[in-house]
């Protein structure tokens, strides 16, 4: 069965489009953290990071740095934090979370509730940046 | 004044060391959230891991790639994850951390109390199955 993300991909279910090009994709969690929280994923279904191969792996975070470097122009905060996990959707995923205390990456908190409006809005000034 | 990593790097304060090469050093957090938490770092000092030039930055996620699958072979876990936060040491590091919940890279809870004999075993494991 296709993993959420892979749906996301293919556009059978929608999402706050960050970024898109041939073999990455960039939208932002619908259940945030912080304002700007982002997934960037390989359109290649792979559960474990480790597991892309090399290629694929460095551009992976190649993309994940252009994004982060274009969410810290646009989101006020400290500095871009990064988690990867991948305990819940079998589909590498890099967190990039919008990081002012280290508190910020705590995934037990209750997660923000933004706007429709403002989620098209954030998403269209990262990908503006780019 | 160099960063604490720095000093690592330079030998003047000990540590237990994982993986060395000409440009990244990996060595044992020594307040673990888990049993084999490792540090990756650029000895070079860049306080933010986005400011890494180009080359370097693949470099050191290829280099925590060949750490964190070390680590997935002697570490009983789910899988390694990855926090990069930075807000405490201004020298960037990679979190690889063992991962079976997502508690576990809860950073406000307790740290691990390991002995000494076990940190330099753990460090041991992990670097012979590089």
């Amino acid at each position: 069965m296709p993993s959420i993300f892979t749906k996301i991909v293919k556009g059978e279910i929608p999402s706050y489009k960050v970024y898109e090009d041939k073999n990455f994709l960039a939208f932002l969690d619908i259940n945030p953290l912080k304002k700007g929280h982002t997934l960037v994923i390989p359109k290649k279904e792979v559960d474990y990071i480790f597991d892309i191969d090399s290629k694929e792996y460095q551009n992976l975070w190649n993309t994940a740095k252009k994004i982060a470097l274009s969410m810290k122009k646009v989101i006020e905060c400290n500095r871009i934090s990064i988690v990867v996990m991948g305990l819940e959707v079998p589909h590498a995923h890099i967190h990039l979370i919008p990081l002012d205390s280290m508190q910020d990456i705590d995934f037990s908190q209750p997660k923000l509730n933004i706007s429709n409006d403002e989620m098209v809005q954030i998403a269209n000034r990262i990908n503006k940046s780019i």
